[in-house]
């Protein structure tokens, strides 16, 4: 089963053109418009082959439910979010027959706002994750917003959403995948933890953290050094901070 | 001279009060509100001894200029923004008198959006930043929307506005300051490169990166790893991850 979503605003709709996967169904663009890059969306859309309707302004607000689409708007066909026995089968796989990279997931534990989990969508692919995984209720789901600022990973990244993160952990042990949890109150920085192993990175959720039976799953707690008068990092920042450090460590284990 | 600026929302005037070096002059709040952190907001200004004034939403959102003011605006005292020659004292006085730390700059050639420049005010005080430079114009700069999103960090984070981001780097490279730019393009990547040095983190601008002027002034020139569909990362995330390497490998020296 699949169904419709809608990807917004210039930069959004470039990147999604530009992977020969993404199953684009319909272009909606504004025609009336002296943007060459609009221009350029629809001689590319023209060339694959993609269905183009002229839409003015109020009609793409409409369709995108967003004020700020930049006058074009593509109409997309993502696969099903995974359930958490999908995902459990896409971890099987990865292990078993994986790419030589050790599994790397990010679960985000109820991150409120579209435009972070965006972001960490958008981070999490240049990563190489290989499934974001999320809570069902009290979090950020898949949206205009979401794909809009994830530029294309959120029509590509596989997205788990789950009943229950702390479940999931649980599970994951079983398969020898490492959990660690990030916590301004933790001792070690994530600079000292062996990121190399089959992991699970668990970012808590703006301003409150991690929850405490999520924490409570993880095998280690790890910090980030704070050298200044904020108190703490943008979730998108920290994850995006978190993941590299990771990329770091595989590439210079090669 | 200084001017007075707005700080808005909730969790940038708390960021704000928590820091005891922020000057503010004055707290307007909406009184008739059920918030407990609108109250306790209120409690501590007026345990600091600061003005506070009653205000009705329309009337904040006027002070402000912001729609999202979340019943609390704060009205700070900030120094002036850096011009080159206080700047170049600033620089002066870190390598002559120290605390012992390499210098380390960010100069953000030519950030749009004031959310993204917000972002890295707030990650560039968490790494230990001595100050930020951008270009005086073509480029966002302090307003309340990025103060908002640097939660406190626009108030404390030395800021330079330059007319000519090459000369700047000219100058540095007599101070001993190696100048590291970021580039899709480029070969080697910021996990290869000695950052332990006087250092210039010089990021470029949403989309379109680094100008070619200010490209051919960098020593170095680096890139992120990119394992996924997505081309790109979004500029504050691509600026912690880099000055977080700085952290990472100055520490690692200690």
């Amino acid at each position: 089963m699949s169904k419709a979503r809608y990807v917004t605003g210039l930069r959004a709709v470039e990147q999604l053109l530009a992977q020969p996967a993404a199953e684009i169904t319909r272009l909606y663009a504004e025609y009336q418009t002296a943007n060459p890059r609009v221009e350029s969306i629809i001689a590319q859309a023209n060339s694959r082959g993609i269905e183009i309707q002229a839409a003015n302004r109020a009609r793409l607000q409409q369709i995108s439910g967003e004020a700020r689409h930049q006058g074009v708007v593509a109409e997309i066909r993502r696969s099903q979010i995974l359930d958490e026995g999908a995902l459990r089968s896409l971890v099987e796989k990865k292990l078993t027959d994986g790419d030589g990279q050790p599994l790397l997931l990010l679960v985000l534990d109820g991150i409120q706002d579209p435009h972070n989990l965006g972001a960490c969508l958008r981070t999490a692919d240049a990563a190489g994750v290989d499934a974001v995984i999320v809570p069902r209720h009290g979090a950020a789901s898949l949206g205009p917003t979401v794909s809009k600022v994830a530029a294309g990973a959120a029509e590509t990244m596989p997205f788990a959403s789950v009943a229950n993160i702390g479940k999931v952990l649980a599970w994951l042990v079983e398969y020898g995948v490492t959990a660690i949890g990030t916590s301004d109150a933790a001792d070690g920085t994530i600079f000292d933890c062996d990121l190399g192993r089959p992991l699970a990175l668990v970012m808590g959720r703006e301003h409150s953290g991690l929850r405490k039976n999520v924490a409570q799953r993880c095998d280690e707690l790890v910090s980030l050094p704070m050298r200044g008068a904020v108190s703490s990092l943008n979730v998108s920042v920290a994850t995006g901070i978190c993941l590299y450090e990771a990329v770091r460590q595989r590439a210079s284990a090669d």
